[in-house]
């Protein structure tokens, strides 16, 4: 293909442009109580939204690391509550293990099963979710209904995450579904308050599968 | 499909959601600088990001809204510059009009010509949507490379997109290519600062259609 080739380059080395936001990411944040393995999920979830705040108040269950790392490495399946998270997670790092990321949300059954009940897609898909495999990592970037659908399949033995990275956004039970999500013992990374969103759960998501590769 | 329906209902009419969130985005921005059809495309961005900084920074070009309608209703092109973007617009009221969602950063010819360039698949990807049409609406929320590829090239004469929503998020060039943006004279969005994001860019492609749909 014949492209426009007379541009003058701008900074464009991707790898170079990554460093240098994770440098200034590091210097901006200053002092931070989070470990040393969590910190990569903070810094990647800053680095997708510029929010400081968003980054400060991550919180995350003291196994999540382990726990979301362990799922990937066993090549368990990652559930996404919308396209957008499915789309945007790094999926070579979480082939390599046998593992996909899957979204129940458009599927016809689940668009039919909604309709019915006269309730959302993103709570059926969960339940759609849960039924068809148990752990797994669920990383619910948009619909609150699905976060606290998944807290109470768990609160009801009817699913079993291993990791449930929850942040959804939002003005009507986004900040309630994840205070609910912090009461939970189950592996989970959250965050307090409305923000989060597609793109900071993809962060979290990805960030976690650049640690499992680190244990090679 | 045997689907679990032994759950009570929360509150999940989607529509009752979407409007209790909207009135309290309203009531807690109080008074703004915005036009009546700029302000949906605000609305929508806090909603998408539950950051009323983000909304209070939006800039836009006094031709952009007509702009973004007529070029919608035209049936013109939307081009992204990532899937995550192309996944999250609403396509049911684009393709009403002959139009579409295009992304190019992943297209085979883009990649390998970004590797022998050494340089981002995004200014490749701007490069190749360019030349394949005049016209239509550029959504660019991840790659500041992207936008400032797409601004050279407008003012070189070699793309004429009829709106740049342009809402990269990041720390390296992303408040830079904005304020590039903001000087011009073709219709834009943009925000003020280093924040954005892909689901920025679509809460205001899909304001925008909302918009457009109006007119009928």
């Amino acid at each position: 293909m014949d492209f426009k080739t007379d541009f003058k380059p701008l900074t464009t080395q991707p790898q170079e442009i990554e460093d240098k936001s994770f440098q200034i990411i590091t210097d901006e944040l200053g002092p931070h109580p989070f470990t040393e393995e969590q910190y990569p999920v903070v810094q990647r979830v800053i680095h997708a939204s510029a929010d400081f705040e968003l980054g400060r108040s991550l919180v995350f269950h003291p196994k999540a690391i382990e726990a979301g790392i362990a799922s990937i490495r066993s090549g368990e399946k990652i559930v996404a509550d919308v396209q957008m998270v499915q789309v945007g997670i790094s999926k070579d790092r979480i082939r390599k293990y046998g593992g996909g990321v899957h979204v129940y949300i458009s599927d016809p059954d689940v668009v039919e099963e909604a309709k019915r009940l006269n309730t959302t897609r993103a709570i059926i898909s969960m339940r759609k979710a849960a039924r068809e495999a148990e752990g797994g990592i669920y990383a619910i970037g948009n619909a609150p209904t699905a976060l606290l659908e998944l807290i109470r399949m768990v609160k009801e033995g009817l699913a079993k995450p291993s990791l449930i990275i929850g942040m959804p956004v939002g003005f009507v039970s986004a900040a309630e579904s994840k205070d609910e999500l912090r009461r939970l013992d189950v592996p989970f990374i959250t965050n307090i308050g409305r923000k989060g969103g597609s793109t900071i759960v993809v962060a979290a998501v990805n960030a976690l599968s650049l640690l499992a590769d680190k244990r090679n």
